[in-house]
């Protein structure tokens, strides 16, 4: 399993496949923090050493007998520039983690688990999974966290929980969040709102490419704050609970647009939806818009036969990395915006 | 033969039918300004002569044996004021007719011929043609003249020629004009350096919709400044030559276009086709951009298999007026973006 392998686009199961509420929700997430005893933090930690994280908690992994089969591990020396900015593109290493000599990333075949060694922590372990299922993406990720706190000595303090590299992230080290598709809000400009409410029962909410309202593609990821005070459980029902009120709001605000509103949203869409079948040339960041509109249409049932999760899945594989790499070719920018304008035809041209 | 049967699109036959050139220069149009001797202009004349000169007109032309069954008078007064739209939108009168009491004006069955009475004129007949065939259209309004002069006698000067209204129109009193779609040399920022080399030979040129470089649709007007001292056929000669000209050139900045230039237009172009096959709702000003982008597809075989005077009649009845009179219901701005946009799509999608 190489590189090659994870740009199967069936493969990206956290994208491409159903989840509950995966018309909105696009993805839940759930990510700990987590730090070897009396051994440095990264930035300060000798190359040998991280080295010996790395090799240990890949033989912890190899030899569980689920997980031990499936998983593949990149040392980030030994990749080249574009297969970083790829994993990070597919949101499975931080940009940090690429741009660091000791990093390294495990994966799991269907990219829901990532486990970053020596990014700002000794170990951020993460799980993703389609649509609103925070509730199981953390009873998967603790299982992982179990396993491998059997082998490795965790930084742990009685009183306030798990160690990290940065204060933010003491306590339980977990920031668990979701990925959002709100276009209607959007359009609507009741995300300013959203924002200010979000951020008074300790969540956060940003977009996804770009912040605040220019958010691209209409994607937010929302999250917790706080990881200290609080249970693991709580922090989940916390976000879901949220990300439930808007995905509702969202809902509503669709269902009852009518007159004139209505007709000026379904001529937007259509008209993206007839400049991606149509277009020859298109940039990652025009993608995003009318892959949102596209989406939006398939959702009200506006743009029909057309699977829904399809739009998902593009969000991610119309990334300048994937584009290049699916291609199989060194490609300039122009050629790349001709080959993402080809690759969208293909995969919505009913 | 009423208001209804002028809409047929197929009877504009000035735009609906082949003509040499016909997919850059896409009408032909001579036009002569008449007055009667001894009686004032139509800005000074009492309601009783007006109408005295529309039944002469009318009854000579209704005695002539090819054209008498063939026309149609149509009283400014008695006309609603959407007919007036209508008839100005298809270039058959000018507005300045549309608001004069004692106007009216002479149709015939395919829309070629048109004979504005008490405009700034008493008479200014006027020929239209697809294509480039100006010399055909002055053979036409030549003929008409002459039954005309035999019954009516004609303000006429042996020195100076015609007497009209405005002394722009005194001599031949003739305006000969082409219409000529000309996107690429456009899109090049080529238009200024063609309006100050065309001045320079007595011609101008103006954007059909919106002055010079702003032209919607890129359609532009093409016609002699100076009706003095030159011959009809000299006249006609000049226009026609120069249209040649830029017609070249239109065609061949179109055959050398490559590369990224290339692309960027096939761009704009499918794109385009998107938005019109797509479009639920849409403006005349916006469709007359997008008809533009099409056509050129249409002319340099990026679209196939679509009917280019199909297009070249999109140019006339995506009109508000026309729109407004083929739905045949009293209609909203919006309501009518909304049927023009239905309308569109019928007429292009393969």
């Amino acid at each position: 399993m190489g590189i090659e392998n994870l740009m199967e686009p069936s493969n990206i199961k956290w994208i491409s496949s159903p989840g509950p509420d995966s018309d909105i929700v696009i993805s839940s997430r759930v990510r700990l923090a987590r730090n070897i005893n009396d051994i440095p933090f990264p930035h300060l930690l000798p190359e040998q050493e991280a080295k010996t994280i790395i090799k240990n908690v890949h033989e912890t992994l190899r030899a569980d007998a689920n997980l031990g089969q499936n998983i593949e591990l990149y040392n980030m020396a030994e990749l080249p520039e574009e297969h970083k900015i790829l994993l990070s593109e597919m949101h499975l290493i931080s940009p940090d983690l690429a741009s660091s000599k000791n990093g390294a990333v495990i994966v799991n075949q269907d990219e829901t688990i990532s486990i970053m060694i020596n990014e700002e922590d000794h170990l951020r372990i993460q799980v993703m999974l389609p649509g609103l299922q925070l509730d199981e993406a953390f009873k998967e990720i603790d299982k992982i966290d179990d396993l491998l706190e059997a082998k490795l000595d965790f930084a742990f303090d009685e009183k306030i929980g798990y160690l990290t590299a940065c204060p933010t992230n003491v306590g339980t080290g977990m920031r668990a969040s979701v990925m959002m598709h709100l276009p209607v809000l959007t359009m609507m400009d009741q995300m300013g709102q959203i924002f200010a409410t979000i951020s008074q029962v300790g969540l956060v909410v940003r977009g996804i490419y770009g912040e605040g309202s220019q958010a691209k593609g209409n994607l937010y990821q929302i999250s917790n704050q706080i990881t200290l005070g609080k249970s693991e459980e709580d922090i989940i029902q916390n976000v879901m609970g949220v990300t439930r009120q808007i995905l509702m709001s969202e809902r509503k605000i669709r269902e009852n647009l009518s007159g004139e509103a209505r007709v000026r949203l379904e001529d937007r869409i259509l008209r993206s939806y007839g400049i991606l079948t149509n277009a020859k040339i298109i940039s990652s960041q025009e993608a995003l818009a009318y892959i949102s509109d596209v989406k939006l249409g398939v959702d009200m049932g506006i743009i029909k036969d057309l699977e829904p999760l399809v739009l998902n899945s593009l969000f991610i594989t119309t990334g300048p990395a994937y584009i290049q790499g699916i291609s199989n070719t060194e490609m300039s920018p122009v050629e790349r915006d001709l080959y993402r304008a080809d690759f969208i035809r293909q995969k919505i041209r009913k």
